[in-house]
């Protein structure tokens, strides 16, 4: 069984990620990557009548220009997608869009490791030549499905990371050049009872430890670097401690996505950035190019996600953690 | 490439469906299969002091019974489970408890035959001995977050269909004795323009249609029997109307779960069942059963979706269809 350790599968061929596009909402254009994305969107409606479309469009436009750059539209094997929205619908409509044969997935801000994951494995079954991996989050959707409506102008608690507007899509493919996905582990879900939905990244650090040390103890490799999704600077903080409360530092080598994407001292942002389009954006824009300079040999990319629902915390319930995880060779 | 056709995945080696487990509610308790369930629940709380809390309660048990049933509580390398609640709430809680790595999935009614189709090419590419396939619903907790409050008794339409209680737990295993899965099609999104909530059959057809002939024609399999989700009586019609024109008619060995799970004439389910345990508790307590006892050699399974966004609704928008076909042999 193409399996290594307790939880993690290891990719026989090789499974290239060929390409990679991303855009991105204002915020976001304004902060230290501003000058690695592919697309900068000013007005967070971008024409459209609600933030849902326009996070649709996001989606859809992310998927759309990937195909195209790379003469690919007709190749798709699979479209493999997920949101925060309620029936994952900027996936599902963006879907309709694309005609492409799909599976919707959820797993909240875990969702770009969680679409590459699966897509790497089914191209090493031997099932598929090209797969899609898309995902999106958007500021103002997330904002009023999970929180409150943004017109009450509410005070944000400083453990509050700010969703990204923006999505990434991926390339996946069994034959070109480029960085290769090796293994993958998925997670198994965490939950030591945070019920505050202004501090995700609490909710979220134990199941990144959890499956970052599971990955690590599994295949033994010694990562270059090492990146969560969008713990922030709390969770972030939390992962650093729990690995050397374990003796394992990872801390040297460790970043997490949401301290990448925004300047933490000027952009008013608190504990950072979150949200789906958080680890994708920054993977794309950021990760995947270092990769593609040699700037680092091997990645560990492990996009987290807090699985809160808001009747379910109205009804007492915890927030559940899950983390996947990525081993990807330049 | 294992892959038959323009959309369809094949299974080279034996991927077993090794054993079902099925808990339902009181209606379907009463309906015409009530003696091939596994489990039947009179009180809808079952004892919870919410429907979300008793759906979660449904999906975790039927899981539970179903591994310790096989001695495969430590076995299972992966748990593939969706659900209808925002953010999947009943499969991310029951995977805490369960704490089996675990892959979420969206896809509305159509889950179980999607969380079926990537177990089965999963374990076919060489990743897994041992997966878990669940869903649930639940039809309090379906009610009150896609169409309006149980307490408010308004009348329902005729064209409308019950959300199945319900939880279906499939067991797939690369060795074992039993029915195999051997080719899968994943779905693409259908829409024809359907904006009634109440009526699902109707927006979920078409895309019944489109993979099911798409299946038929990258096969070339002469099904014995021919199941879909749970189009109830309006889609059904829609769907033998749609092959007749086609001049390709299926009805002689075509059938819907959403009109064998209740008695249409007895039960007041008006247009029939719904939900993603129809297909699920009907696939396990029947059709599982039709395999095993030879009653028919081979069978297409097909789990539709109408995936539904009451924000999207408000906004205008349509309600975009998917359905998956499962080819199964005996």
């Amino acid at each position: 069984m193409k399996k290594l350790g307790k939880q993690t599968f290891h990719m026989k061929d090789n499974v290239f990620i060929r390409d990679v596009y991303t855009i991105v909402g204002s915020k976001e254009g304004e902060g230290p990557l501003k000058n690695n994305f592919d697309m900068i969107i000013e007005d967070s409606l971008w024409g459209e009548d609600s933030w849902e479309k326009s996070e649709l469009k996001f989606q859809k436009t992310a998927a759309e220009k990937l195909l195209n750059k790379n003469h690919m539209q007709s190749k798709i094997d699979l479209l493999i997608s997920g949101d925060l929205l309620n029936q994952i619908t900027s996936s599902s409509f963006s879907a309709r869009d694309l005609q492409i044969p799909y599976i919707g997935v959820y797993g909240a801000c875990s969702t770009m490791a969680l679409t590459m994951g699966l897509g790497a494995m089914l191209i090493d079954g031997g099932f598929a030549n090209n797969i899609l991996c898309v995902t999106s989050s958007h500021f103002c959707s997330a904002e009023r499905q999970y929180r409150l409506p943004l017109e009450m102008g509410g005070q944000r608690h400083m453990s509050a990371q700010w969703t990204v507007t923006g999505s990434g899509a991926v390339l996946l493919s069994n034959i070109g050049t480029g960085p290769t996905i090796k293994n993958v582990t998925f997670g198994k879900i965490e939950d030591l009872g945070i019920k505050d939905a202004n501090n995700m990244g609490a909710a979220m650090a134990p199941a990144a430890y959890s499956s970052l040390k599971q990955h690590i103890i599994d295949t033994g490799i010694d990562y270059d670097l090492i990146v969560t999704g969008d713990l922030g600077t709390v969770g972030k903080g939390i992962v650093n401690k729990m690995f050397n409360e374990d003796k394992m530092s990872i801390e040297k080598k460790y970043d997490d996505c949401g301290t990448i994407i925004y300047d933490l001292e000027k952009q008013d942002v608190h504990a950072g950035g979150s949200g789906c389009g958080c680890s994708a954006v920054v993977f794309g824009a950021f990760l995947y190019k270092k990769l593609l300079k040699k700037e680092i040999k091997n990645l560990l990319f492990t996009s987290t996600g807090a699985l809160h629902s808001p009747t379910a915390t109205l009804q007492g319930e915890s927030i559940p953690g899950i983390a996947h995880c990525i081993g990807i060779e330049g």
